[in-house]
């Protein structure tokens, strides 16, 4: 199998590091590739009581352009359960009395180490953390199947948002069976 | 709303480019970030004629692991339709017949712009185009609904191959409502 055997640094932003890799072949051959190297993220899918998806409506920079998504944020110090429930009171304004965990993604395995911990928040209570300066962020309450006919309607394009809600959906419905 | 109003390269590497981005507010004020410019992808849900899932098990540098995947490539030159069929011959050695758009994926709306173009491949007929050099593919066809099997057991984690997998099979289901 192929192996890395040695990276450097060779750019840096305030987001992310730009790493040089050299890569070892199975013909014993060496090749060099980049990386981009970030903080991994935590990603909640909020849950209400009456069993409403909380989705958000934000601005993204890169695409200049307003998409619906979920909350999420990067695990700075601490652990991916204390950054989600951080990111849920900056973000919507609530914390979760329940948070449960859904499973990691990763986004570009051929780029990037960068992964994202998604959680299913339920037991949400109102509670405001101050967020960045500069985040608009407007909310949805949606009952949960709906989320596929934002979809449909290109208004939801993000992987590993809609990744996140059909595995938050499966959850609930196995659950939902264990329950009867 | 907030308004992009400047850009510039600051690093380039073989796949990607570093960008400043000045972003004006709504305040007025003007803030700095950086993005990952990349050019974008095709991914192909292929599917046999006997319905079963080809999925393949490949090597990724960045995360140094193997991952379930499916077959994904850059949109070089030409439409993503045509850099779909072309990575569906290089790296799974089949080419289709009837290539159905499942809808456009984007990553990581804050850091790049870069956008994946999400196809169902049917009709496959036996068509092998040389791959690169240095990938080593193995190949797994296993019933469609599987595939959550594999996200159970870690192997299928990269959102962009769970959230195509889904639209898929939503979109066979819907499809076999219609002919019914």
């Amino acid at each position: 199998m192929k192996k890395v055997i040695a990276e450097r640094e060779v750019f840096k932003t305030s987001i992310f590091t730009i790493k040089e890799i050299d890569l070892k072949l199975k013909n014993g051959k060496k090749v060099t590739f980049s990386l981009v190297e970030k903080k991994d993220s935590s990603l909640i899918v909020p849950i209400t009581e009456d069993g409403k998806l909380i989705l958000i409506k934000e601005y993204f920079a890169a695409i200049d352009d307003c998409q619906l998504s979920l909350p999420k944020g990067r695990v700075d110090s601490g652990n991916p359960l204390e950054a989600a429930n951080r990111e849920l009171q900056e973000e919507i304004g609530y914390k979760s009395g329940e948070l449960i965990r859904l499973g990691t993604l990763i986004v570009s395995p051929g780029n990037t180490r960068h992964k994202t911990h998604v959680y299913l928040a339920r037991k949400l209570v109102k509670s405001k953390l101050p967020g960045d300066e500069d985040e608009e962020i407007e909310l949805l309450k949606i009952p949960f199947d709906n989320f596929e006919k934002f979809i449909d309607k290109k208004q939801l394009t993000e992987a590993r948002v809609i990744a996140s809600l059909y595995l938050a959906r499966r959850y609930m419905k196995s659950r939902r069976k264990v329950l009867k």
